[in-house]
């Protein structure tokens, strides 16, 4: 054994299953490619760029459409590898050796790791059973371990349920600390705290560009905040984070990204038809979602998830997952993916 | 203010001046694109790619390729956003607050820095006169500071000059701590201390496919260590942090690597007909180089680097860095560049 550094070595590696699914409904991504026009675009640009440069330092493009989008500055965006490089920068930023973090729990499960690799002090706070957050005990956290940083998932996951905009200002209006808001899944839900921006300068929102925007593969996210924040993040990411092929890839996409309304109004449907479908299914219960994928519970979770793997549909086993005993996440896929798990879920059910 | 790592404020933002030279000798980066045969399977891997998918996070056909090119297992091979990333892991594993990383001065800027963003103790160790390394020196630095981590660049960047591989060896037997040596520039010099792999377990080897493979624009870089190393450098990564588009890139070139044997050589022949040229004007000295630029020193530094900038020439400019007075490094690119950039030279130096 090297001598590596202290409380690495409690760290778990974040591990997924990989397998080829018929359905892969496993990790809330969005079940179509690029539309054509947009595809084809990315490929023109992708075609006339030089491999051999560094990208661009300062992806001013790319900050300049979406600060045009917000109505701010390039100032008050940075750009990640995904929303996940902008949480673990932010844990960077403000976390540390005696430094607390607040966080829900179920949450998304990067959170409490990017605490630790940051040596920052993990503090979780857990929802309520039915996966609802209260405001109250959030602020009661961060005013007990005097927080430097303060988490929330909105639309969460892998629960699908939201935070209310009046519970965001209430804790905004309780606490000093800066507070992001993981917005990830807010295309399928339409609310965000980026309102309150002009009103609370500790706001910082997270967004990304891997899920309603179907991007996954080239892991792009990006965040709003005051111009401090924005800079002091910016420092403790690497130059030339973000590669010029994802770069490119998003600029064309977020700057076409009125053609994904169609196929974000169609998850949204076919969320409700799934959400509905799989209720009406006795020993069944469905969380609210305002996301791209459902969480149900059963009792017989854990030999649903066998079966779901057995006939080749790829969903993401929570069953003994702490907080999340006997409930497994699907994603909503295309309407023959949706209508598959459901008569397979179905068929399980009844036997 | 807000209240941000204790630290970070004295951290300062890599800086580096974009403008759009004619001639683009600042970056060590390829001046060529893509060979034709090898854009073309790119672009045509690109095409089919599933945008909407998440990468596949083992990185197994990559590090499989890898693996394969160096005789051993894709456990002991880690995948990084260029070998930067790989230099920041290796610091947050073996670094932290207290423990001690010992590198070279002047050399790749980024080793302190990322020695800072992981709240470890930055043991800078000066190169001679000559730019030359003294192994003692590394090993007293690492013994009187407990270092856990050594960090050589060989060659080294921004001054050219190599570490003799019995120098590598010396501190490899001297020292137990994990030592890595950054071989950015391998491929212009053809020595490595992967041969010492196999005799000492704490050896670790970072490369780049930036320069040489001519993939600045992609970043990927790859390491090789022992299973163990790699495993716990693989946890302090983000999951997901190298994308799609990257990943089939590398696998692409790497696997097609013949293709840009040409224009290595081709480098490396323009590399001492431009030290040569520029080692007969008067009032420059030239530094050996064993890399894809070249360090030249002169007291008009200054001057000249503004005098090639109003040329539109880009170089980097070191003339008023610490232990580099006077030195500007020039990028070996084109033919028509090196001539333009040596004949810009020697009119001012005669003027």
């Amino acid at each position: 054994m090297f001598d590596y550094r202290p409380g690495l070595e409690t760290i778990k590696s974040y591990s997924v299953e990989e397998k080829e699914w018929d359905s892969k409904l496993d990790a809330n991504e969005s079940p179509n490619n690029l539309p054509p026009l947009v595809h084809e675009r990315v490929m023109n640009q992708i075609e006339y760029m030089a491999f051999n440069r560094y990208p661009d330092i300062g992806m001013l493009d790319l900050r300049a459409l979406i600060a045009e989008a917000f109505a701010t500055t390039i100032q008050n965006i940075v750009i990640g590898n995904g929303s996940s490089e902008i949480l673990l920068a932010l844990c960077q930023t403000f976390g540390g050796p005696g430094r607390s973090i607040v966080f829900p729990v179920p949450s998304f499960s990067m959170y409490g790791i990017y605490a630790q690799l940051t040596d920052s002090q993990a503090v979780p706070v857990t929802l309520k059973e039915d996966f609802s957050l209260s405001p109250e005990k959030v602020v009661e956290a961060a005013e007990q371990s005097q927080a430097k940083l303060i988490i929330l998932c909105n639309p969460n996951n892998p629960t699908g349920t939201i935070i209310p905009q009046e519970d965001i200002e209430y804790i905004l209006r309780k606490v000093q600390c800066p507070v992001v808001v993981d917005e990830a899944y807010y295309e399928f839900y339409g609310k965000s705290a980026i309102g309150f921006m002009k009103k609370y300068d500790h706001l910082i929102v997270a967004r990304t560009l891997s899920k309603a925007y179907g991007l996954a593969a080239i892991r792009v996210g990006y965040m709003l905040s005051n111009v401090e924040i924005a800079s002091m993040v910016n420092k403790v990411m690497m130059p030339y984070h973000i590669n010029t092929l994802s770069l490119i890839t998003a600029q064309v996409v977020y700057q076409m990204r009125d053609e994904f309304m169609p196929i974000i109004g169609q998850i949204i449907g076919e969320r409700k038809r799934l959400a509905d479908s799989l209720a009406a299914i006795a020993g069944i219960t469905v969380y609210p979602s305002e996301t791209n994928f459902i969480l149900i519970k059963t009792d017989k979770a854990q030999r649903l998830s066998a079966y779901l793997s057995e006939k080749n549909i790829g969903i993401r086993d929570f069953s003994t997952a702490p907080l999340l005993t006997n409930c497994i996440r699907i994603t909503v896929g295309t309407p023959l993916e949706n209508d598959n798990v459901y008569k397979t879920i179905k068929t399980f059910m009844n036997e």
